[in-house]
């Protein structure tokens, strides 16, 4: 009979196999009705498995293509797709190149073409071509410039979209009158359309007034000719784009929760948009998941299913990342509770500067460590997850997986 | 109609009302069955109240009692009871004085005999008597070593509950033959009965060789007096002693579980033992709530309760508490999302230096500190949660309420 362990990795397992490019692309494409003859334009990190996947799955019917990937992302040659490999994360020449002769494949389709658009993370510095009368170099300071202003994300996005010739809809509105059907691997929390890799084929809920209000609230000191592309509105309607999110988040706690289900679990998903400290996240879930234990609030066996991406402050000199500070954290406030453990697993594979993926710890995980004279306060005080995880025996590693759906994190209780 | 908002104050005020002293004495008095005379003992900060309570409902089968609470905490005579006030949180010669009145009292009961025991928190500090040998100079020595060794709050107790002739379970060995019926209020997490009040009326977990080894341990240079103390065991069972558990943030809990299902309400408790940071649980709180808001994984309208006592490390000069902290720090997760609100308030109507109970915040409270000239990462900053709850409205003030059964934290999300 399978133990919580061996469960919470069919779970994990299952969870990142669903996110996997050539998964993810192939389902969705076979649940798709599509024409006979499409264009390709995949971006990302992800774009070359995108593309290897759906030129497998529809051959022939795929007649041109290009895909642009960061540096060393590129597996190979894939028969009639041209493959342009670029910087990540700040956009170079490289990149903008690729990105003009996307432009240069999709803007004489007519109303009767489609435009496979396959989008992963990574897309926003790849997918790039600046508005004419701004260079790469007006780019850079510009980016400068906003970083040094104490601007924050959105607001760095709002005057990024307003330069760009493809981002914040406007690689759609070139594509136009052909159709966009977009398929989209998504890294940002709460499956913001126009905040992945800029948005590339999705209306943009920002606005030019707003970027030069930007501009005047920093007192950015930029070329006359940025603040005259500041003033050219983005798309806020597209008519010729259908949009899929084929993994995120959402998604794979969607995954999570069907895995538990089959496996006799009454799966519970609290969030996909967990974004506190992971030390605190992973005392909060721990306090969950005994109180789950001792007091039968929830029907059990019980999954309970958490995504987001949370933040670690690192002030210690040690090793690890959020997934295995959330993990350890959790130990302690698991630690004598029989029937309990917890994941955090990064869907990338990828936790943190380590070549661990997270963690997976149960009741035993501290009893573990003090056995070899560790405990979790000295562990957490220098940062130092990996190492503890890896004494308690209860790293998780999966290698790295082309996929960034952003972190799992689950609680079973018997 | 009534709003979130007037629902969430309905919950909380049911639940402190239901954890009033009296309410919870004089409830559980009528649910038991009683025999026609009680000797009446009572420890605490909640001991006159209860006391009160149990002589009003029980009139003149208390035949003789006892009540030790804290300077202060009398409100009066009541007829038939001796009263006692003592010191806390640490003990002094007047609480020595009262406990040894109480087993005056009670030593000479026998077999036909019954003592209520009413115990509310701060019991361990104003009922207690030292074995022989032992004096509150010792106990005073004592406690001083024991703090500046870095011993833990555990083995703190376990060295305590060896040198005392009531606690760990010696008051009801005292009281033997006659029985006890306890009647506990709770302010200790996870109601471990041996730790509330230090477990006068319960078998005690720790062992006097648990204790001889902390002593190793810190290497305690103690007088020949108390190590020949804390080589007696204490009671490791008791046979003449029923308890009941009237208050704790367990009972709060379910209380806010049945008002807001009476309301209308899917509630889910989820956890009542949360430990974390404030801030960083009222950012997972949110995260939770702005999901269940936007996804609908939980049955809606829905109240998710959480009970427990967070922490907060205080790092500004501001002025705040940690149901506060919790309140503001959930208010910028869930800020511009309609239909949710989350509140956090101290059962004993006083969180932190102030005089609120906590705060109670929802989707407009971000735009109500903008328009004020404040954010929330500011008031964070210098631990000033009270002047941020007091601009936008959202301080929640009930006074003090003369109980303590912990925090409860409540999103209620349409």
């Amino acid at each position: 009979m399978p133990t919580l362990r061996d469960d919470a990795l069919t779970i994990i397992n299952r969870v990142i196999e669903a996110a996997l490019p050539e998964t993810a692309v192939t389902k969705q494409l076979r649940a798709l009705d599509l024409p006979e003859r499409l264009t390709l334009v995949t971006i990302g990190k992800a774009a070359w498995r995108m593309a290897r996947a759906a030129k497998t799955e529809l051959g022939e019917r795929v007649t041109q293509g290009i895909v642009i990937t960061k540096y060393e992302h590129s597996l190979g040659p894939i028969t009639g797709l041209e493959i342009f490999e670029a910087a990540h994360p700040l956009p170079d020449a490289a990149g903008i190149d690729a990105t003009r002769r996307a432009l240069d494949i999709v803007q004489p389709l007519g109303r009767a073409d489609t435009v496979l658009f396959l989008v992963s993370g990574g897309g926003s510095a790849l997918f790039e071509a600046p508005v004419a009368g701004v260079t790469l170099d007006d780019l850079v300071l510009v980016n400068k410039l906003l970083l040094q202003s104490g601007a924050n994300i959105v607001e760095i996005n709002t005057i990024r979209k307003h330069l760009s010739t493809v981002k914040g809809g406007r690689f759609a509105e070139q594509v136009a009158p052909a159709r966009v059907i977009s398929l989209v691997l998504s890294d940002v929390l709460g499956d913001r359309l126009d905040s992945i890799a800029s948005g590339p084929a999705y209306p943009d809920s920002t606005t030019s007034a707003e970027a030069l209000a930007i501009v005047q609230k920093y007192r950015l000191d930029l070329p006359a000719s940025i603040r005259d592309a500041l003033r050219t509105e983005t798309p806020k309607s597209l008519n010729n784009v259908a949009t899929h999110i084929i993994g995120s988040v959402r998604v794979s706690t969607g995954q999570a929760s069907a895995t538990a289900r089959e496996l006799g679990y009454s799966p519970l998903v609290l969030t996909t948009t967990l974004d506190c400290e992971a030390r605190e996240a992973g005392r909060f879930v721990a306090a969950i998941a005994r109180d789950v234990a001792a007091s039968g609030n929830l029907p059990r066996p019980c999954a309970v299913i958490l995504g987001g991406e949370t933040v670690v402050n690192v002030k210690g000199a040690g090793l690890g990342g959020r997934n295995q500070e959330l993990a350890l954290a959790a130990a302690a406030g698991i630690s004598g509770v029989d029937g309990v453990v917890v994941a955090s697993v990064g869907t990338d594979g990828t936790d943190g500067p380590t070549d661990a993926a997270g963690g997976l710890v149960d009741g035993g995980t501290v009893g573990r460590l003090a056995a070899k004279g560790l405990t979790v306060d000295q562990l957490l005080g220098n940062n130092d997850a990996y190492h503890g995880l890896a004494a308690s025996g209860d790293l998780l590693k999966t290698g790295p997986t082309g996929t960034n759906v952003n972190d799992l994190t689950l609680a079973l209780i018997r």
